[in-house]
């Protein structure tokens, strides 16, 4: 990097946290901003990374017995206003379709024309549209439980967006079930918050706390919603993914209907529960350095890049062809359900230019492959989970036979990163003295990294939220499930709310967030 | 089946061939029409099949060299109107956004508001939102080729729908590269319709014939439309694939342009090709018989149903166990890149009722199972390329050893069918009279059953085109690259155009189409 700068992304994260992830996301090659106002364009290594989510996730929602459906990308204003509560929390942010064809005005430019009778709303989640079919293909007890899951684009309108992490238009898979009972339906929801809980963890290497979210921060329409929340190593929380119980409000909305196995005609109890794009946005947070992205390998793109180095043309072809089969050999290697994925970089770059293009974009593991490593038969090897000095040489045999364990080396050391990161930025906090000192920045602190998760008794005054939100700009994440209120090291005993001294029976987590 | 009828689907082909594949498509419960307007919903059983129709895509896109990428819904109408004859095709059938909330007005009912200062237009096609990316994306030759691909939906406005064939909303895949020179551009989109051509014949078991367009059916604001073609069971052309070669045009209207190995500014060459949900449609209409959907194994959803035979409650553990067992057993085989799937469907409905539902969702393979298959330890076996009274038993260890030799016979019966069908309907015609009573249902045919293939001499005349489209609702679908022509018993003889009799080098299909 010469003398420029000890880091190859700048600013640093100490230096201006949220421009960092800006410049994170760009040194990776991840998305850009496009000419549409809000919707982001997502490059092919963005992509790559996406697809991996993508396949993972699926065969999770396939093995707990969903299959996949498609259903319209427009919904008509109607369906949409069935459900107060949920129109009402997506009115503001809907993208309008209400023309359907252009044609030129007197002076030649196009205008919309072709009026539509009835407004189509572009989805920006699919309950209504969902639930108009399931109330055609649910008649009977038999017809149920009816588990469909739909990858799709959605649209709300947002003023303020961020690549990844709040955009116009993005990406997502969207669970919707139906049951006979309200117990099942419960069930369901649980479920699908673990099966979100176990990707993050075990795929994105991200520790998550699943819990219950308050009414302030409940689902439009939902009788209950639960969330997994992460968090940022700006100390900010990140709502990484959520899980609805929805009663039977959508049902009545919609008209669910079925015969009961004593011939009663009843309501189906139904769910929805939905991860998106946004996880990319939290697994550059949770992972990257000052030198850029870090990818965990069971998600990575690719996990290898093979980097020839050719100082002298007569050796070009040699260099390419041991390269090409180390390619081979490696990707006949199973890893966690598929093969390696190794990419060889062969342009024509000088100097480390092409070596820091690689850690920027977060690959696992670099090998750089000359005339003297071949003769050697060895590699010399980078790992992104260590600094880029720390480079070693392995014979190419141990390499490739122990290549599996070093990913998974890998992909367990950020996860305790992550994990121990987040240890040392949460804290049960019991006065509210402390608890305002803790949300607000000390003079040595930047204000955009300070905080964390303040686990502390609520009772679940809403005017205690309020408050808190309004003095701090910080909210109750979720009521965290008894397992991972033991894992960040809740002691369980009831005690007093942390703001109004009220009774409380358990802690949750207040903290900033995304 | 009773004494009903002597056909699962009614009408047959021969009594309303467009309302036997409506019913085809419904019993075999792969797609329904939405409340929103001509756009469809795409039920589990029609999206497994398109998900195995992308991952077969997929793979080949990708061992092609090409990358995965996502790029915004929304076009603003200003991009649109960059390319002339672009806008000029697309701009009837848009579907416009005009506003970004929505509000209740004074009675209470919500309308649009926040109107958008230019309207956007949900993506009809994406050449025009990828090339102010690409413009951005290439600067220098060593930039070049960019290979992009987009899975994605897509909106045309259309007044008549039908399930996959015609939607207002569907689901396909848009390649976009940019060369340095025209002939990389050729040579690209040669490549890809090949990969089409493939894809359709050796997963889908459908002949296509590869050709180019004809300026009148071109791809608006392309220079060379290449298509595939397919004949249909009504013996109606079905463009299955399109790739465009598109010179410099959008290159020019979205300023794609490069420096050169010598420093001089070129505009780049484009291409771009795309398949959709409309080949669920052909895959329909090519296989599918008068009893319902028959689904090349290769592209199936599950391979194999079983049926547990269970008349007696004390049996059923026992088969229940022999079947899960046969399951686990047959989804540890490979096939083609991917393990067999196989369903059990251990539902209690009483008689024939679920192997007609097998039967009528095209299932390649059925297996029935009751206690006396289980004491002979073997399965009774119907296939679906087979008539439904045509079922054997099979000890199981045979049936085990050689299920994918069984799978394959039938993947090429089905095509071999498809070649004989397409065979029996092609027809050099060297006369205008001929051509026209080729074209003109006689009195014992039914009208939307009559025709095919008319391979005949043209001499690439408008007006000709014109005239037989006014007379007889024919187009030209391709001129057949020469092999094909080959393929279809074409001499390659130079000849007489068959209408306007001038001189002409080549022949082409003429035939009616979707």
């Amino acid at each position: 990097m010469g003398k420029q700068a000890q880091h190859a992304i700048s600013p640093t994260r100490q230096e201006d946290y949220p421009e960092w992830y800006q410049q994170v996301v760009r040194a990776a090659d991840l998305a850009e901003t496009s000419p549409v106002r809000g919707c982001m364009i997502v490059k092919p290594w963005g992509y790559g990374l996406w697809e991996n989510f993508q396949r993972a996730l699926d065969g999770m929602f396939k093995a707990t017995g969903h299959k996949n459906a498609y259903f319209p990308l427009f919904i008509p204003l109607s369906f949409l206003e069935k459900e107060a509560a949920h129109v009402e929390g997506f009115a503001k942010e809907c993208a309008v379709v209400t023309h359907h064809r252009l044609e030129a005005d007197g002076t030649g430019r196009l205008v919309p024309t072709g009026e539509l009778e009835e407004p189509l709303v572009v989805r920006p989640t699919s309950e209504t549209i969902i639930g108009a079919a399931f109330a055609k293909w649910v008649q009977s007890y038999r017809d149920l439980p009816l588990l469909i899951n739909q990858w799709a684009n959605v649209v709300r309108w947002e003023m303020r967006t961020r690549l990844f992490l709040r955009t116009t238009e993005f990406l997502w898979q969207e669970g919707h079930t139906a049951h006979a009972t309200a117990e099942e339906a419960h069930v369901e929801t649980a479920k699908m918050l673990d099966v979100y809980a176990d990707f993050a963890e075990n795929w994105m290497a991200m520790p998550v706390v699943r819990g219950e979210k308050t009414a302030a921060e409940r689902f439009p329409g939902a009788v209950n919603t639960f969330s997994i929340e992460a968090m940022m190593q700006d100390r900010k929380a990140l709502q990484a993914g959520t899980s609805h119980f929805l009663g039977q409000n959508f049902a009545k909305a919609a008209e669910i209907k079925f015969l009961g196995p004593e011939g009663r005609e009843e309501y189906a109890w139904t769910t929805s529960w939905g991860v998106s794009t946004r996880l990319v946005g939290a697994l550059v947070m949770t992972h990257s350095d000052d030198d850029g992205m870090i990818i965990p390998p069971k998600l990575a793109p690719a996990q290898i890049v093979l980097l020839p180095v050719i100082q002298k043309e007569d050796v070009r072809a040699q260099v390419l062809e041991y390269c090409a089969n180390l390619k081979r050999e490696l990707e006949s290697v199973a890893y966690h359900g598929r093969q390696l994925v190794v990419e060889i970089d062969d342009r024509e770059v000088r100097g480390g230019g092409k070596v820091w293009e690689w850690i920027k974009r977060g690959v696992p593991i670099r090998l750089e492959i000359g005339p003297r490593d071949i003769e050697k038969d060895s590699v010399f090897m980078g790992r992104r989970d260590r600094s880029h000095k720390d480079r070693v040489g392995v014979s190419r045999s141990e390499f490739v036979a122990t290549i599996t364990k070093t990913l998974d080396e890998i992909q367990q050391t950020l996860y305790e990163r992550a994990v121990a990161f987040r240890r040392e930025n949460t804290r049960q906090i019991a006065s509210k003295d402390e608890f305002y000192a803790f949300f607000t920045p000390t003079a040595g602190q930047k204000p955009e990294i300070h905080g964390g998760f303040a686990l502390c008794h609520f009772s679940g005054d809403e005017a205690v939220e309020e408050q808190v939100k309004a003095d701090l700009n910080v909210t109750v994440r979720n009521i965290p499930v008894a397992e991972d209120a033991q894992k960040l090291g809740c002691d369980g005993s009831p005690g007093t709310c942390v703001i109004s001294g009220a009774p409380s029976t358990r802690r949750v987590i207040f903290a900033k967030a995304y």
